[in-house]
């Protein structure tokens, strides 16, 4: 029989624990990680975001991927505040921020806390890979998108692990990270990704029915757009 | 009237988040964060561990300590298992690891998922400081307890933050991380702590009384007996 590293399933396939929003860009990277042969584990936050509605959308996406298995962790960023999307007195605005900074929607430490729990699972059931779906083209300038913030995550992972003690090397990858929103959902239509099945919009309805004036909305929107492409979204009535 | 930045109170004082389990460390660590005059918010995690009666002391001490404000973060570390911390099936053992390796109770990630959480609440509060006891003399081999750990989640903290790209720089304060058991005691019973009022013990009752067994236990009744000082912890009846 050969020999099976730990970071193997039984048919010698590399395991990678994908992070899931149940957005375009997150549904993406899933498929594109199975597509390049990786044994997907998938997960979703319950942190108190208030287009919760998405976990409904992971949670099918998993399925129709037929991930080896899925969680939504619960993880109470909303104890802070500090951002639109976890605190309701802050409105979610309907364009980026005016002097093209950070805008009001960036978490605190969103990424660095969702990437230390993906770590942790890909610790327990021995993958050493991780795929997360930020973007640095198409995006809303989150530091915790950027390639020099997931090198330094890299580091990290290595020195915090029992797996990197014995000498594991965590890899997070990115494969999104320099395309286009058009670039992306091109790449995922290649790959069957059917993006009436995602939701990305920060201020999504009961049904997962998108605002079309968001942030995301809006790179969402401009990137079916550029990629030539129906938009499949289902917005809400009023909605532009 | 004199300046004040963001990272400071209305009174020009440092303000930090101190990591507070509950546990001898931590206690430790919030007494010299005080000491050193920085204005303190404390925050717990409800993990699913197993001795989460040491909340209840987290709690308790945040307010001898008269904190700016306290909160028991909830995260789901026990979905993934892999612990015997968090995880049932996985007895917490009486001894080290035998080969002098990192235990069963070592929690996968569960520093930098720690971390992360305080970093988060740290940018929305405006502190640049965080406090964490961790120890790497009197210890069990977790290797997120180690000084070049730290200074990896230094440099993350600044690249994965909206304070860290606008020129603000992170610092994880570890007091504790050269300092025997013993000396820990002195330093604390020096600084008020009421060491009678903490548990550490990994199999703790619900009335906080310590197992004496674990090697959390082994560790602070070595610290309390190298340090000349009765031990005030309250032991389970049959405990040694």
């Amino acid at each position: 029989m050969p020999r099976v590293s730990e970071s193997e399933s039984e048919f010698g396939v590399e395991k990678a624990i994908v992070l899931l929003s149940g957005g375009l860009d997150s549904v993406t990277a899933l498929a594109m990680a199975k597509s390049q042969g990786f044994d997907c584990y998938a997960i979703s936050f319950s942190y108190g975001q208030r287009h919760d509605i998405e976990l409904k959308f992971a949670r099918e996406i998993a399925k129709r991927f037929n991930v080896l298995d899925f969680k939504v962790v619960s993880v109470g960023l909303n104890s802070f505040g500090g951002s639109a999307l976890t605190d309701k007195n802050i409105a979610v605005p309907n364009s980026s921020a005016e002097d093209g900074g950070i805008p009001v929607t960036y978490v605190p430490a969103r990424n660095t806390v969702f990437l230390s729990l993906a770590l942790a699972w890909a610790e327990v059931v021995g993958a050493r890979n991780i795929f997360i779906g930020v973007n640095a083209v198409d995006y809303s300038g989150y530091p915790d998108c950027r390639l020099e913030y997931i090198k330094a995550f890299e580091a990290l992972a290595k020195l915090a692990t029992k797996a990197g003690v014995e000498g594991g090397e965590f890899c997070v990858h990115t494969p999104l990270i320099q395309m286009t929103k058009a670039e992306i959902i091109s790449v995922g239509l290649g790959l069957g990704v059917d993006y009436s099945k995602t939701v990305s919009c920060y201020s999504a309805d009961n049904e997962g029915r998108a605002c079309g004036l968001c942030d995301a909305c809006k790179h969402r929107k401009r990137g079916f757009e550029q990629a030539n492409v129906v938009d499949p979204t289902r917005y809400q009535k009023n909605s532009k």
